[in-house]
């Protein structure tokens, strides 16, 4: 058995993650027990929520213990196996770490994979994984978007968002999205079908509320965030009755003191929602997105871009393109070939 | 027909209102078109929402006009009548404005009421109008709380907040409420049935999260909230899995730059949802809540204080004691006998 490397969080980082709160560890991996299998991890998702796991508070999921390598999700192939569902050699995906060989049991996210139902084995972490199943029942069952109504998206050239669109314009709707720069900008219009795009980059907080009612002249039916600040106070001015925010990511206020929501008054005017979205509430209707998000897929009509660095080394410049916004499209790490 | 006096509103404030942002005016009454008839307004209800009303911003209203008469509930008998539903020396209520008397219309809010259903005409502006209304639609239909369950209250010795915590007792729940100074959280035990009250004032933020956890030690599935602010944020951080925030009004924030609500990023972890909460949209609904408000109110079941001040020319003062906290009850103006 080769050496297992292992992207280990020594210090709780303070704002952005620096190179000295991790550390890359060695060592050996340990024997398998009955009804565990070790997965060679090939890819690992990196996610801006990976950066809350860090953070010494309550959450979702526990902080990762200082010693312990970063949770992710990853897919790969199984090397051993004491587990009678999970066979040597095939590809299987689960919430686990930025390390060479993860030991697994089943249950939970872990699941076998079908590498042969998609293009790249890679979709699963990305249009066919958790990405896709966020973007999926997060537009469709919380957003819940109509033919004919708005929806407005907050990072939308990032992973979730660049799917969100898709699937709110294969039901209909007309989509703005909010990215940061004209290249974003003009991939959200050529690759991801958007009817608007507006580049948040350079805007005052005026000009990005007049953007916004310029690219939705008919006001947010559903407002689809990912980012928080000034955008969502922004988009909350441009609510219609009844509009349903969609509350699936915060990037801008992960690493900072959050600039807080100022604007929450409109939801009393609009009668409007807010509501938090987390994919694992959803474990248990996985099964019936995964069919139509891989056949999109398939048809071509589903683009996901990734943005794959190589390396186990890099695993920290990788995550922080995340919040640079210097990847283009879904983040995945490369350990193994 | 005597002088019809008007709390004309002049100048649009700047924060808290000032006596030079009015002006009490005499004029004429006009007469009468057909359809149309003319209330002797002998009590208007005092609400922070008017304050909304006076900015010049977009909202579910029009901003009363410069040289207008302050909009507000009213109610009284009807002087004249070219309205064959209105008969003269009836009882009626509608959102007409502080003024002696009002020139009406039928539909919309402004309704008959019958008087001898409940112990004071009042009532019609407290317990059994619109705030009745809004606490009993917002809290069972947008808070649809459980028996068993912890509600959560804030301004809870308010017009709202006092009758949210009597019906959420009703449906068989844990109440908290919030509240400033000892005296009222004294009022929150002993005439609202609150099983804990905390006293806001001087408490830090962290002080205010620490309260909140030891008076909900199971969480907090409906969260009432009536402040927004500091308050918000600590609330934000004891709900449960699933729970549910109405936003029924904002009162910290309606004067002042707002302090923006940091702690979102609990809506995503909790899978938590808010919505605001406007009575408007309850309308063709109301005649299914006025029945038992009003029943509660004669069995004693629900109990709502009524501070009322006398004189149009108080109107002022009369309002800001919502803002200050100087009132004991639900605010009411009288302007005749």
């Amino acid at each position: 058995m080769p050496a297992n490397r292992h992207f280990t969080l020594v210090r709780r980082p303070q704002g952005m993650p620096v190179p000295e709160d991790f550390c890359l560890v060695e060592a050996p991996t340990p024997a398998l027990g009955e009804g565990q299998f070790l997965l060679r991890n090939h890819y690992a998702s990196l996610d801006p929520a990976i950066r809350g796991w860090m953070d010494d508070v309550p959450s979702y999921l526990p902080p990762i213990r200082l010693g312990d390598p970063v949770r992710a999700t990853t897919i790969g192939r199984i090397a051993e196996s004491r587990h009678p569902d999970f066979p040597v050699g095939a590809w299987a995906s689960g919430l686990n770490a930025i390390e060479d060989y993860s030991l697994c049991v089943g249950g939970g996210f872990t699941t076998l994979v079908d590498a042969d139902a998609v293009p790249s084995v890679t979709n699963y972490l990305s249009s066919v994984g958790a990405i896709g199943l966020t973007a999926y029942f997060a537009l469709l069952d919380v957003g819940k978007p109509k033919a004919g109504e708005t929806v407005l998206v907050t990072g939308a050239a990032g992973a979730v968002g660049s799917l969100v669109g898709q699937i709110a314009r294969m039901q209909g709707c007309r989509t703005v999205g909010i990215a940061g720069g004209p290249a974003k900008c003009e991939r959200l219009i050529r690759d991801y079908g958007y009817d608007a795009a507006i580049d948040y980059r350079g805007k005052s907080y005026d000009e990005l509320v007049a953007a916004i009612r310029e690219a939705a002249p008919n006001g947010v039916d559903v407002h689809f965030e990912n980012v928080g600040g000034d955008i969502l106070d922004a988009a909350l001015l441009s609510l219609n009755h009844k509009g349903r925010v969609v509350l699936c990511g915060l990037i801008s206020e992960y690493n900072d003191a959050p600039h807080g929501a100022r604007n929450l008054w409109q939801l009393i005017v609009q009668s409007a929602t807010i509501e938090g979205f987390l994919v694992k509430d959803y474990i248990p209707r996985f099964a019936e997105a995964i069919g139509p998000l891989a056949q999109w897929v398939r048809d071509g009509r589903l683009r996901m871009d990734e943005h794959v660095d190589k390396g186990i080394e890099n695993a920290l410049p990788a995550f922080l393109r995340l919040f640079e916004g210097s990847n283009d499209g879904k983040m995945i790490l490369q350990i193994a070939d």
